[in-house]
């Protein structure tokens, strides 16, 4: 377990164009057979490494899903959200460029908007989303919605 | 592995307003636990029984990218991007209501636009996606567009 960068924030710790840069990550190969296992996407250009070597692309890659998956990994570890998110509403996701086995990630998280009307106890974050390969290339990018415990709320820091 | 639908389409097989329903598929305790170590997301409402079952939610539930990574085998199960997909380019999705484990989900998709412009060979296509439960009551839904191969492609069928 990596160590978790920023202390729990509920809503009101949060203020439009705050940033957080997560830890890189590794994506094995053996990370993108156990995703397709569980998600039960077998698609060969995923799955079988002597069909994707003759593709364009030259070799397996991973998932999209799997570079989302890997993204919200990195948002729990730097514990933005630990303790105070109440749900993901929604996600939109643009997948950039391919991910292969082996390619570190690190995501880069901002605080785009901030709605506390939804409820006295919660407020809407809306955070912009990027995923950086090794290179410094945007591989993910997109915006998430979650609803996140105001700090009056019971249970609230 | 599940009877495959239909056989594989390319761009040019699509049409505005076609469906596909896909077989129903259980996300088990498992399953939960599988994609908390790929994704790396170990959040408690998803890892820790004794902490959700304490909260509004009266149990685990599934991460919301494990709904949506279902939904993506569900597709491949499907056949419909089977050897025609050369991209997914962007999602978007909303997480309606929980999953639990030991529910039961059904992915429907529907032809919602059809671009050929991009290239010759290869045109984008966007789904609308649903996935409901065993109850027949929707659980994620939103929209994927994919680039597909056109039939006068080399590879097209």
């Amino acid at each position: 377990m990596r160590h978790v960068s920023y202390p729990p924030h509920t809503f009101d710790d949060l203020c439009t164009g705050a940033r957080f840069e997560s830890q890189a990550r590794v994506v094995s190969r053996e990370d993108i057979a156990t995703f397709a296992r569980v998600s039960g996407d077998l698609t060969a250009l995923h799955t079988d490494e002597t069909y994707a070597a003759r593709t364009p692309l030259g070799g397996l890659v991973a998932h999209g899903v799997l570079i989302l998956a890997v993204a919200t990994g990195l948002a729990y570890e730097l514990g933005v959200f630990e303790g105070t998110v109440l749900a993901v509403q929604s996600m939109e996701v643009r997948y950039e460029r391919p991910v292969r086995p082996g390619d570190s990630l690190q995501l880069c998280l901002d605080v785009q908007a901030l709605d506390a009307r939804p409820r006295a106890d919660r407020g809407r974050a809306t955070f912009g989303v990027q995923v950086r390969n090794q290179d410094g290339r945007i591989v993910l990018s997109g915006a998430w919605q979650l609803l996140l415990r105001r700090a009056s709320a019971p249970g609230g820091s």
